[in-house]
């Protein structure tokens, strides 16, 4: 399963190159990853609350291929790549829509933790969701 | 009383027309204010934690007067001008360091609310400090 | 003409007082302000590379009515509500996509600059568009 | 040589899990980046005005060690570890002020490039002083 979307690059996002600032790569990371969970059936904004655990970001990294300018549809493209009961994995792939030109590639490792930030073992209806939605792949992005 | 604060100019908070971008003011409103309080001998963070009240943001304003560019170190002065049991109003004025012209000048006002965001008197310790800081002053910026 | 859209609180958009910072709420008067251009006919990308001409604020307030969570869909509402040769006034309404509560009103006011950062005449095209599209209403939100 | 400076965590750095949200680091990083290039004698805002060249990040990591919070004040410290004609590769790592526990460390790779964004050689001025800034050292964070 590959989670799919799409951001709209806001004027607040570049910066003075002229280009979108690198940090902001990693706040659509994070609209990806929820709209795949949101695909899987899953409401994030939910496990939070109902299950009290939250999915703590402990690895990131993002190779940026192409500028990205203000106003352009960026399609992002998310997976789940590995599954612990406690460590998750996504890769990213962002492209244009206008064209599909590949413009950055990221991953993502979380922890699954409980209100403490102490690390605790993904409730099951999750578990066996994601192990359900795991993308096995033959060619890593990083 | 008046706090100061400098603040310098993050690439991240420009945009591609070569300056701040302007919500960020606000950011560096609430710095200014966070400062003001430590000036008064109080810590916002422990407010939070410890009598469990936070100054919930109402209402804001935000007139521009120049450009400010990245880099550049901006003066933060802050005062307190209004002083109510649940109900506070800063005033900010944002100078250049160098040259000192001024950028902008703001305003908030904030209600003092508990941790379910309800409306809460100020607790007496802080209300007493803030009365004795208060700003009285006979030009309003806004 | 009233601008339509929405966006979806991002958690990057929260803070630790469990709602949207308040800051962020311009960064979203800029997406509904350049919506309501394009259902216009005007992007305001093209202005600036096309007619070298941007649109700088100057003046900004908000007033929160209700606190916004993580995840909520919020509709953006857009008014052009002033109009002269250099000068804009732009009027938002933001509610909550379910239920339709007004959660903030604002208004910024943009002067039409060169690439100089010099006031400068809206060129023609979208002074005549933009007098069309103008709201005359009764009642003001601020 | 090793960039020392700090920042105190804002409250829009924050997210609803409490902590500071993750992509901040990056712009921390930045600060980190620019305070070095300052203790070396270079302003990078002149970098870019008086020799139209720009350091754009190509590749971006950092691991979380530890949860950051709010007015908790972080010491970054900066190294050059690696240098090329168009490529720099700098290495951060984050502590507590208070105590010095690490909380994260990173690296970004930025590629010189002129005003079009094509790569450029680094000016001969800035070669120089970077190589005799670079940090040789065994250990390498990621």
């Amino acid at each position: 399963m590959i989670g799919e979307t799409t951001v709209r690059v806001r004027y607040a996002e570049t910066d003075q190159m002229g280009v979108v600032y690198h940090a902001n790569f990693f706040i659509w990371f994070e609209v990806g990853r929820v709209e795949l969970l949101r695909q899987m059936g899953f409401d994030y904004r939910r496990m939070e609350i109902d299950d009290g655990c939250a999915m703590a970001v402990v690895d990131v990294g993002c190779r940026y291929k192409a500028p990205v300018r203000y106003d352009e549809i960026i399609l992002i493209r998310t997976r789940l790549v590995h599954l612990r009961r406690k460590v998750l994995h996504f890769h990213y792939e962002l492209r244009r829509q206008a064209g599909g030109a590949l413009v950055a590639v990221g991953k993502t490792v979380h922890v699954v933790v409980n209100q403490n930030m102490s690390p605790h073992p993904l409730p099951e209806k999750y578990y066996a969701a994601f192990a359900a939605a795991l993308e096995t792949h033959p060619k890593e992005h990083r």
